[in-house]
């Protein structure tokens, strides 16, 4: 059983941001929260989000799983206004889910999941954090594109720093430490990553919000925001590039 | 003869539907309006819209034909402002119309009218009539886009209801008659309509436009609107899909 | 040595002009302004730009010259919003150009040169002279599109006119004298000239300019704009059209 209503603009959130990685999704139901991981196709990125029961305006659900194609649900998250609730429901026995949005209905063929397993989320302790307000790194990020394929994201007890250099060009974001929402750094780390994933990624958080970077030399970035006013919390890894010389 | 003048918001109304069925059509230009029958090269949609003279801020002419490249039209259109008066002027001669927008003169060449014969429009009375806001049915048509062809058109005393249904899929809009500005309604009635065709229609009628929705098991549908505050009437029939079981 | 500041709207001004001719540029820094001169590669168009020192915030300039990529500085240019300033430095050891907009570092390296050879100007004297607002230039491109590839530019004592004519069709734009901000004529002249150079040229002059265009029949049209509030000069050639009857 799962019966739930949400805020429109929590759901396409979530939605929004799941879909850079994968194309279908399996979102784990438990009585107090909503939970999913995933992994894109080459497994460079990982996503783990917990949804409060909270984070809803009703929830109601005992255990269970639900497979949803997120082209299907993005097609019905536009049916809705800013301010608009969406009334979920799960039919177990014909495998659908129903979403209700005023005196629309929407009923959704349900993905199979038995072969969807969940990844293993990392364990890892990176030293360095960097708190930064999302525009920042969308500004970097706009000034990064077609330089090269990937980003260096650096960090010192100064300032953090995001950089891109091709054989000729360079471009480059330094933010001081008066310009982040906080930095811990006991000396300079850097590490490449893949440019297009962290460029997807930060598109889609919302302006405003403060993301919680850790990364270490060589190592997957961490990237850690909350959506929801805080009901729901998303982890983001992202593999670095190694460089070879 | 044919010389009028005719504020641009009103003309584009009637050419944005015309042109959901056609690439030409012949206006039919009478002393007290114009006309204009058209159907799709399908035989599946029809037109019959008629623009009384007083949607005309001038208007003067005999019994002559028109024929029209809506294309061109349309680029025309485009450089007329949302309160700019166009000035028409037909040289039979040359066969050729001219349009005046302000210091802006275009002349076009004519087209053949002489294969143009006018479809005749179905006499039929339908006993079941919904009276709804455009606006509603734009909603509906947005939910209905991508799960199935067609879409049915369903009344009964209690309401009106635009659905769609795939094979594992369901979108509907459903609106009791307080949502409706009009309904009468003997028994349940139930239709399924090619969905493209209905949604080309739907998407051009103005905004807050009140449709006069007539409909009966496996018959067209009549859909009737005023445009240019009453004084252009459009008549629009769609032929029904018969399911096969 | 050369080291500016500039705002970015100026600069955005001067840049979107050149790349309608050509993709990359060298600009010729003189110690109290900046010049170019552009021929696009068909030879049927030339630009002259001259920019005094006076539309910078900052300029200290010795005699050099710079090569540049075109569509590189338009990436770093959306990068800059309308009021922020751009800081400009050359460093010629290593063949690169450096833009700074507030904390984002964009490095750049330059194109050589050396094979760039600055189009001889035309010294033509042009006896009708009409100054027009280029918000009608732009309304009389946008009646002329699809018509036919030329666009014909015709002045007398009267007034000025932009018409295009293909085989059954016309369109045209005539602005009496009073519609001017200026007009010297001793007789009737016209000429034509090839649509889509003229038209690429008057969609990237500023809303509002005020454009000098002087022309004779069969000559080429020369149209002198100024932007940066008169610091800076742009002169614009455009090689007519010789109608063989």
């Amino acid at each position: 059983m799962f019966k739930a209503e949400i805020k429109s603009d929590t759901l396409k959130g979530i939605v929004y941001i799941v879909s850079t990685l994968v194309d279908e999704v399996k979102f784990t139901i438990h009585p107090d929260s909503l939970s999913l991981k995933a992994i894109d196709p080459a497994h460079v990125a990982m996503l783990d989000i917990t949804v409060s029961k909270d984070a809803f305006e009703n929830y109601s659900a005992d255990e269970t799983e639900i497979g949803l194609d997120l082209d299907k649900v993005k097609s019905v998250l536009k049916l809705a206004g800013p301010g608009d609730s969406i009334i979920l429901e799960h039919d177990p026995d014909q495998g659908r889910l129903t979403f209700r949005i005023g005196n629309i209905t929407r009923r959704m063929s349900l993905v199979d999941t038995s072969s969807m397993n969940d990844p293993k989320v990392p364990q890892i302790e990176l030293a360095t954090d960097v708190k930064v307000k999302i525009d920042h790194l969308k500004k970097g990020i706009s000034a990064a594109e077609s330089i090269s394929d990937h980003i260096s994201l650096e960090a010192d007890p100064e300032g953090f720093e995001l950089a891109c250099e091709g054989d000729t060009d360079l471009a480059s974001l330094r933010l001081p430490a008066s310009d982040l929402e906080g930095l811990k750094s006991e000396g300079k780390v850097s590490s490449l990553y893949p440019l297009d994933y962290f460029s997807n990624i930060v598109k889609v958080i919302p302006a405003g919000t403060v993301v919680d970077i850790q990364l270490d030399n060589d190592y997957p970035v961490k990237i850690l925001f909350a959506l929801a006013e805080g009901k729901a919390d998303v982890v983001y890894f992202l593999a670095p590039r190694i460089e070879s010389d």
